[in-house]
């Protein structure tokens, strides 16, 4: 087991990462302490985890949601919080969020409000999750129709990361969340691009070592970057979203039905990888080697065009939490592990979109 | 025009206290740079100030939303939420509440809550906001009969205290301010409570002079108290709560109907010191000098008894956010100036109600 610190302003917290985590109760009743606690986890979870956790904690209740990003809702924090208060819970009281990034969402962010701030336990259960959401303490709910409008930047007491949980994922689930593994070598660790590009294999035979690993390494490389931006205000932590400018759009213009998180964001890497290309910035080269690695992975790489898609696409761009003033901010690329800021002009994107950017012709 | 700074863990805030703040326009560009803002007041605030602000600031919104305790409810965030969201506002956008605590509570809350956070100014225009909710970056919204069961600490960019509003504030509401002035000496400045009993009557009659200097020492003693604990942790903040855990019962139990919050916090802190005197901790003169100044002020000291009462007060104090387990807390008093925080049994809360506690013999 391998313990990294994130620290932020507030408080440093650790996250433990290994294998067989959730089967040990010395590492829970160390962070509950003799705390009264309410495990919420969704309708994919409970059934492959639930037990096995309820096993090691006294006193706890449990609440079940309805799984799905659709339900990362008002309506779902509510239903925590009438049971806080139904159950008389008080501040001393703590939550323990067991699920992938849409519990941990909903839950960080009923935590960070009821009677102010509660504290709170992450055991993150899928790939996408372990190696991202649960890291840096990004709590939200989605609201007219924009993901993630309504939230806190709230850390949890401990985020306890179980890799051997990742044995069960569905297979569509485990393979999206490695765009966000590639995505942290990208912006961060060239070096830990090529060892993905290495150990593809294993990595998607879930061998337990390679998974250790490059969970290992995604959590310090997001919590080094958290530490120094922890609200996105000097600019530093936006890096995290690359790829994300149009990943988000893409899948609100999409209701949310047609992508899982990981593969809108291979396809937004790919894009902004384009644009860079396009302005000069990266060579051929780079941009063949992620669209080659991603493909290895077997993510999509491309947007399928429909009709009135791409006007959708804009104007949720245009509503991103990271655009100022309508200007579309976009995280681009020099370099594997090196990003740079920039405003894109609409004409850029629209050329990009539609394949018509000058010097882009990539191969495979 | 004096600056009181309120130190924080996240940000070190301005609080500006002088006579007609608002009537001058450098102030207010101050801090709001070149940023969009929206004003959001409430009917009763409104009519009286709105007009005054509006002609400081370009390019601003405006909401006003429906007054009173009661609308301090998630579908008044929702109000101001929608707006934000249809009018594409961004992180960089910045609200400003022009209201008493209330409005401040709400604007606050929906402030750090919306796109995880975005800047808020708060122009506090009733005697009780002024010392006392405007100052350390409590907000919140009731739910489920729950007074600030949800919200958060969330500190503004500066705060800008025009005592000259208070000129035009309802009587009844003047008065109830003078409840947390009160407290403040009470809790940290026997001194001020010595000058509070001078100086009754140019307070009462909206003395300038006199309302600017105690406006500005409870601003300065509670950013003093609030620097050692934003978040309510190591228990140096909870002693702000004398007469509160009554009070906010109080409340609860006549539905936010009969009692405005300063006089429920009257009647709290004499319980307090009641349950104060019952064990021996303070002397009977302490408990008159207290009712007599609170009299003085035109404060109730006393609850009125009515069949059932006592069970819902009850209710409540068990459900209060500083309650741990189902113990309830009292901040108790040593003397004037000095708090000591006690777990109270509930047989001495209820004698103290009914007034069978030993040694209870106030006169006034």
């Amino acid at each position: 087991m391998r313990t990294i610190i994130c620290n932020t302003v507030n408080n440093s917290y650790p996250i433990l990462v290994g294998c067989n985590l959730l089967q040990d109760p010395s590492i829970l009743t160390k962070f509950i302490a003799k705390r009264r606690t309410i495990i919420i986890t969704d309708s994919n979870v409970a059934p492959r985890y639930l037990q096995r956790v309820l096993t090691l904690i006294c006193n706890v209740e449990t609440i079940i949601l309805p799984a799905g990003e659709i339900n990362k809702t008002w309506q779902t924090v509510e239903q925590i919080l009438q049971q806080l208060i139904a159950n008389n819970h008080d501040r001393h009281s703590m939550l323990i969020a067991l699920g992938g990034g849409v519990v941990g969402d909903i839950v960080g962010f009923t935590a960070s409000c009821y009677m102010r701030g509660i504290p709170w336990l992450l055991l993150p259960t899928s790939l996408l999750a372990q190696v991202d959401a649960a890291v840096g303490g990004k709590t939200g709910i989605n609201y007219a129709g924009q993901k993630n409008i309504i939230g806190s930047f709230y850390q949890p007491s401990a985020v306890i990361t179980d890799i051997a949980v990742l044995q069960t994922l569905p297979q569509r689930e485990y393979i999206a969340g490695f765009a966000e593994v590639i995505k942290y070598s990208v912006i961060a660790d060239a070096d830990f691009f090529a060892w993905l590009e290495t150990n593809c294999q294993p990595l998607l035979q879930r061998d337990l070592a390679a998974l250790n690993y490059a969970v290992q390494r995604c959590c310090e490389l997001k919590a080094a970057i958290v530490a120094t931006d922890e609200r996105e205000q000097t600019g530093r932590r936006v890096i995290l979203n690359f790829g994300h400018t149009l990943a988000h759009a893409l899948e609100a213009a999409t209701n949310f039905q047609d992508f899982l998180h990981g593969e809108a964001v291979a396809i937004g890497m790919v894009f902004a990888t384009k644009l860079s290309l396009a302005r000069g910035y990266v060579s051929n080269l780079v941009c063949r080697r992620l669209i080659k690695l991603l493909t290895k992975f077997g993510l999509p790489t491309n947007i399928i065009k429909k009709p009135g898609l791409y006007a959708k696409i804009l104007l949720h761009m245009q509503h991103d939490k990271k655009s100022n003033a309508g200007k579309i901010n976009f995280n681009l690329l020099n370099d594997i592990g090196s990003i740079r800021l920039e405003t894109v002009e609409l004409t850029s994107i629209k050329e990009c979109y539609f394949g018509k950017s000058k010097h882009i012709r990539v191969s495979g």
